[in-house]
């Protein structure tokens, strides 16, 4: 059979029943694909075709690259550990994704995953943990999936960061694939919308988040800049103050300059950009005011540099045409479309360093 | 100030701190919003002006429209039980969409929404559950928003079905506006990559979802059309069988006339158009590629009809500029991205379904 002769001719294969690899730093694309990935460090191993197809348009969504991509079917060679061992090792990947059905091999998955987190993050979505998504993979890669339990205390031991959804997995992929690390849970969240900032709050408060106070100066200070309306607390609610272009820095630079926050998140940038599209008639015009846009992205991007702290962005203008959207991304800002992802991906990453800082902190005798 | 003006002239308003209303279905757009809704008949009532925002963005994503749009902000004078109530006795509505930071008067909304989902199903996200979104919600509509455990009890004791994310606001009351309702939590699923079909069934195990089981007569009849190495179990999946437009009809088809099965998804139109545009150079001949799979999505909105059981699409083609899909979306068949959201969304109706069943039960005495 396959496995026989390619062992004869000490060749190692991927499959059978899949779509096949790529490697998108090398230009490699041996791939049944419509979607091409983006190009970056992000590695991503496949037990299943098409959640890989489907990871690949996700790339071009949050504007994070792929390094590499191996589509494993059902395994008959090469191993699920095997594809990470590689990609922990290799150069050209920061971080690595995994989309499981079943798990062959626990015990080395396990091994090299806990030994893996100390060189990089690994992001994992895990399907077949519920009765109907169990027998469905059964049917699909042919290998038992584990429960919800059983897998829940895989990451927790091993340092795994698990995504619940699919879109999820590349979210947080693209958070730790260019953001600095939290140091902890506590967030500035900047707004252009108070209902969206309420959103993100939430969905970080799911997860342990927090949102830190302002001091009196502070609001002192964005009372300059700000609408007298604005929400003179964290959410900053910048209401129509977000036309101003100034505003949106001065408000990032006054959270994350704050001793206490360990990120910032972002919502609403391509605001203006979307309402000059809207009412500027005037092609001039126009052109200023995206222009204008464009380089408050840029400068929150090195507020983000300069303070070595994540920021994240999340806006409604994400999926569309949109230049400010698109700049962000070349500029190595994720951007998100959900509240809900964003959110996630800025707690996957502060769950990562606490368990980093857990593992390295040396063994004190009593 | 505002409001006692308002009451003298006999004029009643929503807001303040609001970006306005709009009515699709009589081209009102007294809108502050750089997006304009589809028609349709969701109507949606928001306490948030960008979530409003954000909800018709998605009425083009989902392929769903609004009838109403109200923002209240934070309602001075109209408060939202009252649009509530306008809102189901609407005759161009058939879908209540809310979302909610904050209520002020509980009681009364309770008392619309226990009678009003007689009428309409009423779909409600609520953000301020968290410590940290209560914190932010009251810095913006300046209420008291309620905690987790109570507003858990108010959608269970009303009837109304609770939205997890905003997308899946959207998303469910597009199933909603489009659908027959299922009569129960038996699916099945057709799918042309295995991978994504796991991952719906997991979605749809997480809420009480069940795969129906396939007979062998059943098994014997696809054998006829689907290459030998399909699944031959639910999720049917049809690997590269996907690629003959007669096999997802077949299988939609062999499915959907089961008695025990209580509606169908299926996951991947729009694959035959990508690959088409892809790989086919000469116009003609990917005209008729694509002329071929829409006729596809024809007839299982027929079968859908046929059976008066819900058929919804899922594919990751959904946000990409296909034809497919948006025929699809023009014969009232939403299209869903995330295999999360189309299960939450068949998950809800079924949710409905049972309360409103639990309802009319006429009262037995002992």
């Amino acid at each position: 059979d396959v496995l026989r002769a390619a062992r004869r001719g000490r060749l190692r294969f991927t499959g059978g029943n899949c779509n096949g690899i790529c490697s998108v730093s090398t230009s490699l694309h041996a791939l049944l694909s419509p979607v091409r990935p983006r190009l970056g460090d992000v590695a991503f191993v496949s037990q299943g075709g098409s959640p890989g197809v489907v990871t690949m348009g996700l790339t071009w969504k949050y504007g994070v690259g792929l390094s590499r991509y191996t589509n494993l079917g059902d395994e008959m060679d090469v191993k699920v550990h095997e594809v990470m061992e590689y990609y922990i090792n290799d150069p050209r990947t920061r971080v690595v994704a995994a989309y499981l059905e079943s798990v062959r091999d626990g015990r080395m998955l396990m091994e090299t995953a806990r030994r893996g987190v100390l060189k990089k993050p690994i992001v994992v979505y895990k399907s077949g943990v519920t009765e109907a998504g169990r027998r469905a993979a059964e049917a699909h890669v042919g290998a038992l999936a584990g429960s919800e339990e059983v897998f829940n205390a895989v990451t927790k031991q091993t340092g795994m960061v698990r995504a619940r959804t699919v879109e999820q997995l590349m979210g947080i992929a693209a958070a730790f694939s260019t953001q600095p690390l939290p140091k902890g849970r506590k967030v500035g969240i900047v707004t252009v919308g108070g209902g969206w900032g309420v959103v993100v709050a939430d969905a970080l408060g799911v997860g342990g988040g927090e949102l830190v106070e302002l001091t009196e100066e502070e609001v002192e200070y964005l009372n300059r800049f700000l609408p007298p309306h604005w929400s003179r607390q964290n959410p900053v609610d910048t209401t129509d103050g977000a036309f101003d272009p100034e505003v949106l820095v001065k408000c990032t630079e006054t959270l994350i300059r704050k001793e206490e926050v360990d990120g910032v998140i972002v919502v609403g940038v391509g605001i203006i950009e979307a309402f000059v599209n809207l009412m500027v008639k005037d092609e001039d015009l126009r052109e200023l005011g995206v222009q204008s846009e464009v380089n408050i992205a840029e400068r929150i991007v090195k507020l983000r540099d300069r303070y070595q702290k994540p920021v994240l962005a999340a806006t409604i203008y994400a999926e569309r045409d949109s230049r400010v959207v698109e700049a962000l991304k070349e500029m190595g800002m994720p951007v998100y479309d959900s509240p809900h992802t964003v959110a996630s991906a800025f707690l996957a990453m502060a769950e990562y360093h606490d368990h980093v800082e857990r593992i390295k902190r040396p063994y004190k005798p009593l």
